[in-house]
């Protein structure tokens, strides 16, 4: 008996998830044991049954009866968002169907009523997708890693920022100049808030903070998040002249207690030797630090068509034979309860381009200050003279709110003309 | 009830399974919903049992009577080699315990054997650590890539060869003497044959291959297999001068045509460029190319202790789950049959260097073999001049077996005095 796949949207990934299930279906009901067919194709305007070869009677915009017709085995939804897509997602549930998603915003949001959910009623929910596309990512985080302890996760997860962060550097261009080019090229929405703002990147950091620490305490909203529209052309420059290159980073940290997670998202300087910074282009990468596994990374595309319609197509194998053995993958039953930290509690890194007088003490003062606020330096040099004199810092590890008192006392310096480059460096060792 | 745990081995991973086991104890208890208890211990001498903190009536010689004991319901084999591994996991299957193991020697010889018994038992053959140590390599390959078509996987699969290979390009050293440095850092054995013949590789190509093409009918005797002995001082001077590094690579390999796979060890030149060209030391790393996922590429510690182990944790995590969920993974159920081709008929491109007489032809003669073997010449240089010339020549694509032919050709010449370097060159992209 064939397995019944309704789909929720059918826009870029929807549709490159039907052609695969097509053109593949001899494959997929090999390594499945059974053949998969689509039931049903929920649309918003049923002109999009045009062109996909199927049987328009398949196209449908009452998506809430086609995830609850008895027929119908497994829901795959590549709507995104939150409002319908958990409504849909919920009563697919509650009507005994597993379910694949590519929904990182539903589940950074809205995770572990999912997850209960599911539980309660014996299905599946797979979102391999949700993360960095086609990278298999969270099978390992989840699995692979289930008897390790991990200690820090730190990817670049939104191609789009880092295509633009990586053409700053490649052709010198300004932000404005390499958002446009990234639109032109397909990689930047029109409208690019959720890219360079950092909501994208903030949601997915939340879903990995929460497999990674076994803890339902982490959404959206709990991750510290800054965007990248501030990096400027002088930004890029002190980070290559430290021999760094700026990424825009997602970052889940256990303290170093362990009692604590801190989970953020913001450009942040790394050398050129860091295995994220030769990631370039719309690439994503991911790097886990774990107590026995040492330091492993994932890499490759983040997003497109074919990408995440290869990652939506792995869970549905899985799902599928899960639902054929007559089991489930219940997920997040097991909750460490760790909270998450405030920002200013994570101990990070700054590097600090100050324009200042060039006048004798101006270094002693603005030392003082770092003392005043107990961090130290790990570097310091001076460049250009007179009108043009620069103080270059990087502090020692310090907590953030530390560091951003810091900054806000040397702003206020009369010394300080003004403070040219904040950004935070992260290193290759968690511990530097 | 515990889950009750017996240890086929105690070595540098045994003793680490065993440490992580008491020492992570609740969190692993949690993740999997039920205690995890070491039953038993089999070891060679009794000796063993010192230092281990465990209770001495643990330990066994006699393993046979451990595995079939019937309170066990996981076996961790981390003995390694065919026998008496291969009878040992046989009798734990039979009698319906589970199986974790690290084995690479045993499933690439074996794997379909010990897969059928596991799927007639109804219970799980887990080995991630068998390929790649801590990175998870398997899990993905099986899993997250069920719903899309591998094309090629390469990668560096052994740490050991790596290493020496760095060596030889970072510090200018010979053969022998980055093996002998290895071997004073603890990364070769007394007896390197295993590492520096390709043996270890070649085991870990086929476990790969039979993963990727989902076929029954690879086995380490199938894989082409070239150690790097050979590799000399001029092989890496010519790979530096054409901007590439020599790697040890294991490359599984669909034919053009899809109908047979291709699985060779050896060492060759990539370029600078090549995620794997930058993956130093005694690190592993694996390219996969899928035609939906596109391009990913997985990093992490290949070997040692606690790595190894991890990867060990992770599937008894996954396997004890399964098992009280009541179910299990057949794998290799679905046998698509794709045989395997002889290295002649793998397509690949040849880098050649040629001592040359310095005089006019000689570059016609060495064109005219080349066509004759019908190998185009994608660029050729000369270096030096009278008796110190030397040609400089990459081909393009074509059958290692023309190739293969050309070079014997071309020893033969009276114009050519010798062959200085023949290596084969991977490019980034499979079609160039």
């Amino acid at each position: 008996m064939a397995m019944k796949v309704a789909l929720l949207g059918c826009g870029v990934v929807g549709a490159e998830v039907v052609r695969l299930l097509q053109e593949q279906a001899d494959e997929l009901a090999a390594r499945i044991g059974t053949p998969v067919e689509v039931g049903g194709i929920a649309v918003r305007r049923l002109g999009r049954a045009r062109g996909t070869g199927l049987d328009p009677e398949l196209f449908t915009t009452d998506a809430m009866a086609l995830v609850t017709r008895p027929d119908i085995d497994l829901v795959v939804e590549v709507i995104g968002g939150i409002e319908p897509a958990r409504s849909l997602i919920l009563a697919a549930i509650k009507n005994g169907k597993s379910v694949v998603t590519a929904n990182k915003a539903l589940l950074a949001e809205d995770g572990a009523a999912i997850h209960d959910a599911a539980r309660e009623a014996g299905v599946d929910v797979y979102y391999e997708a949700a993360v960095a596309g086609a990278i298999p990512l969270l099978r390992p985080l989840r699995d692979s890693l289930a008897g390790d302890r991990v200690k820090r996760v730190m990817g670049i997860v939104n191609g789009t920022t880092n295509f633009i962060l990586d053409r700053m550097h490649t052709q010198g261009a300004g932000f404005t100049e390499s958002l446009e080019e990234a639109q032109a090229l397909g990689y930047a929405e029109a409208d690019p808030t959720a890219d360079v703002e950092g909501f994208d990147s903030a949601a997915k950091a939340a879903i990995l903070a929460r497999l990674a620490f076994h803890t339902r305490q982490v959404t959206a909203a709990d991750v510290h998040r800054e965007g990248i529209t501030g990096v400027t052309a002088g930004d890029i420059a002190s980070a290559e002249a430290m021999g760094c290159v700026v990424k825009p980073l997602a970052i889940c940290q256990l303290s170093e207690d362990g009692s604590s997670v801190g989970v953020r998202v913001h450009p942040a300087m790394l050398p050129r030797e860091h295995p994220l910074a030769t990631v370039g282009g719309a690439y994503n990468a991911v790097f886990v630090e774990a107590e026995s596994a040492g330091r492993l990374m994932f890499y490759g595309a983040g997003a497109g068509g074919a990408p995440t319609a290869s990652a939506v197509l792995g869970d549905l194998v899985a799902v599928a034979r899960n639902r054929l053995a007559g089991t489930s993958v219940a997920e997040g039953g097991h909750d460490t309860g760790l909270p998450v930290h405030p920002m200013g509690d994570t101990v990070t890194r700054y590097h600090l381009a100050l324009d200042v007088a060039d006048r004798p003490g101006v270094l002693a003062r603005v030392a003082e200050v770092f003392a005043e606020n107990h961090v130290s330096i790990k570097n310091v040099r001076q460049e250009g003279h007179g009108d043009d004199a620069q103080l270059v810092l990087v502090s020692h590890r310090a907590p953030d709110s530390a560091l951003d008192a810091t900054v806000r006392r040397l702003r206020a310096l009369d010394t300080v003309r003004s403070v040219a480059s904040v950004m935070r460096v992260e290193a290759l060792n968690n511990a530097d």
